[in-house]
């Protein structure tokens, strides 16, 4: 079936507007800089992991004076040319033999150092499944379909890294564990909803609160099946990783350079100098998106229908991270799926737009950002409601928003402050 | 184990106050008279169906002036003692031989009419399974299946209704065409969100929309097994509704005497009589409960922490039908599957309190309407989030508050408009 290529609405053109701005409010470039540590006596490491690793890294080579060497790791395609770090690719988001090298890299670039010399960890989401090194005990395979099985379980960002931190040689601080002694300075930019930097991409230069017996209760609440030295070593604690109060972190500092509420507090500043009430729902709705989106279809129609609890007309905007429980086979992400629930609960309601995308512009394997969608958008899909239900019953999204050119797509953001949703209501 | 009564705290009491607030402007005695319709020339029969059945039949009772008989239908335990109509009782939530009675009962009622005569309906929700009349085809066994097959599922009150009305000799109009040619008033108290008259109680007196396609289209959505029969009749289109323009129906009239947005705005309204800033996020809030507790948990905790939607302090309130869909083998109803998922996404935190109730009385098969949460709530439980989480896996979180004083018990309400929520969020 082809489609004719359609003008996107004015209404979907301000959204996506909205979206460049809360991109540009984590933009590494503008807000690594002011947090850059003073040059050490020693040496200056820089190693880096996650979906903004490259940028952040390039923003450190443009304003570093002095000596600097590094090592960061991106996933495939979100690379920058850089001059005197080194960027490879890892896999995500599950990782592989790739993923287990780059640990090693950034391992070995830690190794040695002195309490003279500094590290700077650029920590981004996406890290956990970029760089990894199986603990003794538990393979690189058995961590692959442990990573599977929470992801199609749908479990939560901080259920998947805490046991990731304990499953790991590199995650959950063990990477500033070999560091030591150097002094090792973390700024990482927020895809957690709550903005835990102990659960940014299983921080692996931070202390970590969570315990072997928390990983384990995750992975017998999803019913995660595990081999028994895996089961054995979490159930005597020999995975366990450095606690706040260590003494060989003692030293370190870190800083969370941009998160969620940024992204949403510059789209609603956006919004406000065009003239536009607009209201920021939450930094962390978490769930999955097929829920999510009834419940802010319900809060759009309220505003509409009532003028409660928002006077319309007036932008709702959202962050945080959605789940997708996948039971079907076709293709799409949080956003696509929450974009394509969102207009099957509007079902062609007039006077309602909305965009939903991924920020790091990779919305799980469709390979677009996200969706928008727009009263029509039912009916543009040619069968009806029919299609969209289908369509969603198969986790089917990618594939219907493609067909009607509904999607959003940005290639590599090089950031990642997680989902941004925003729902514009107008007059019916 | 036992556990020491508990004094509810002040602020649970205050909910709970909003709560009375929202069923007394539900209350039958108060909404119902000033819908009377004036006496007819002939003779004026009421039926009626519902959860409200009772208290709505006795308003009738005590302001018509003049002769009146009928029969109305209401679920075991939510009878009154009335003079001059009848009360029978029928089956909630899947209907059985006494609910096939109970139908022959209505339309044995309003058969053999004139033009002069006048029927009052009295139309409120849990009609739908009080009263069962099998089409032909379709058994009363097929049918009980088919309703366990879609509560199970998670179908929405309107897939559920449009699926009813197709298999039924008395919903979707059919009790109104079976009237005729006496006029038929219909008064109904809505618990469907959106409140689409049609979807009450499954509309027995009203024109119906929806046709046998629809409801085809729904039992394969959630792919309930059906008899070759039914499936047969359903295709030709031979379980066809009355339709709006129905000749049959074109000198009835109806009125909604309450919903859920008049038990909200009333609960706002008492709540900012003592000083508190009201909130209604939605009428119609939809969605697997366990979901919508998160996203209720995400704006409560914005609310909070960043004063956005709302400024703190503030009473949070929605409406709706949450549905359940069971996996497990336990206790309990959305209302305090609801209130369970939001003490585990709060996590203890301080300053959030809440409650949740069905406006009925009657919350799923444990007893209770609902239930309160407070910060200490996971605490209460004796060992921490643990036995909150299995307690939620295993849908069983009526036993969860029962065990720790954290229901709300009402007893039958004799009114329903659906789930009421109530957040109340206050400094950390």
């Amino acid at each position: 079936m082809i489609h004719q290529a359609t003008a996107r609405p004015r209404q979907i053109e301000f959204l996506i507007e909205l979206y460049r701005n809360a991109l540009a409010a984590a933009d590494p470039m503008k807000v690594l800089p002011p947090h850059l540590p003073a040059a050490p006596r020693g040496r200056t490491v820089v190693v880096g992991v996650g979906k903004a690793a490259a940028a952040m890294a390039r923003a450190v080579e443009q304003h570093w004076r002095g000596p600097l060497a590094g090592v960061v790791v991106v996933p495939h395609g979100a690379s920058l040319p850089l001059e005197r770090i080194e960027v490879v690719e890892g896999s995500h988001p599950v990782p592989d033999p790739r993923s287990v090298q780059a640990g090693q890299r950034l391992m070995d670039a830690v190794t040695g150092l002195t309490p003279d010399d500094l590290v700077i960890a650029l920590i981004s989401g996406g890290g956990s499944a970029l760089c990894a090194m199986p603990a003794v005990g538990a393979s690189l395979e058995e961590k692959q379909a442990i990573t599977k099985a929470l992801l199609l379980g749908g479990a939560t960002i901080a259920e998947m890294n805490t046991v990731r931190k304990h499953l790991s040689s590199i995650k959950g601080g063990r990477l500033a564990v070999q560091a030591f002694p150097a002094r090792v300075v973390s700024l990482l930019i927020s895809d957690i909803p709550g903005d835990d930097p102990s659960l940014i991409a299983s921080a692996p230069t931070l202390a970590d609160p969570t315990t072997c017996a928390d990983a384990l209760q995750v992975l017998d609440r999803y019913a995660v099946k595990l081999s028994t030295s895996t089961r054995s070593a979490l159930g005597s604690a020999r995975f366990e990783s450095p606690k706040p109060g260590d003494p060989r972190l003692a030293h370190h500092s870190h800083a969370v350079l941009a998160c969620a509420q940024d992204g949403l507090e510059a789209a609603a500043e956006a919004a406000r100098r065009q003239g536009w009430q607009a209201h920021v729902l939450s930094d962390s709705m978490e769930g999955e998106a097929r829920e999510l989106a009834k419940a802010h279809a319900a809060i759009a129609i309220q505003v509409q229908g009532r003028g409660q609890p928002f006077k319309s007309p007036c932008v709702l905007l959202s962050g945080g991270e959605a789940t997708v429980t996948v039971k079907g086979r076709g293709r799409g992400g949080r956003n696509t799926e929450f974009a394509l629930a969102l207009a099957i609960a509007l079902g062609g309601r007039s006077g309602i737009h909305a965009a939903s995308a991924g920020t790091d512009g990779l919305d799980g394997n469709g390979g677009a950002a996200g969706a928008w969608i727009a009263p029509g958008t039912l009916l543009r899909a040619g069968n009806g409601s029919r299609t969209a239900v289908d369509a969603l019953q198969d986790n089917d999204s990618f594939s219907f928003f493609e067909a009607i050119d509904g999607l959003v797509i940005t290639g590599p953001t090089f950031t990642n402050i997680n989902d941004f949703r925003a729902v514009m209501v107008e007059p019916a």
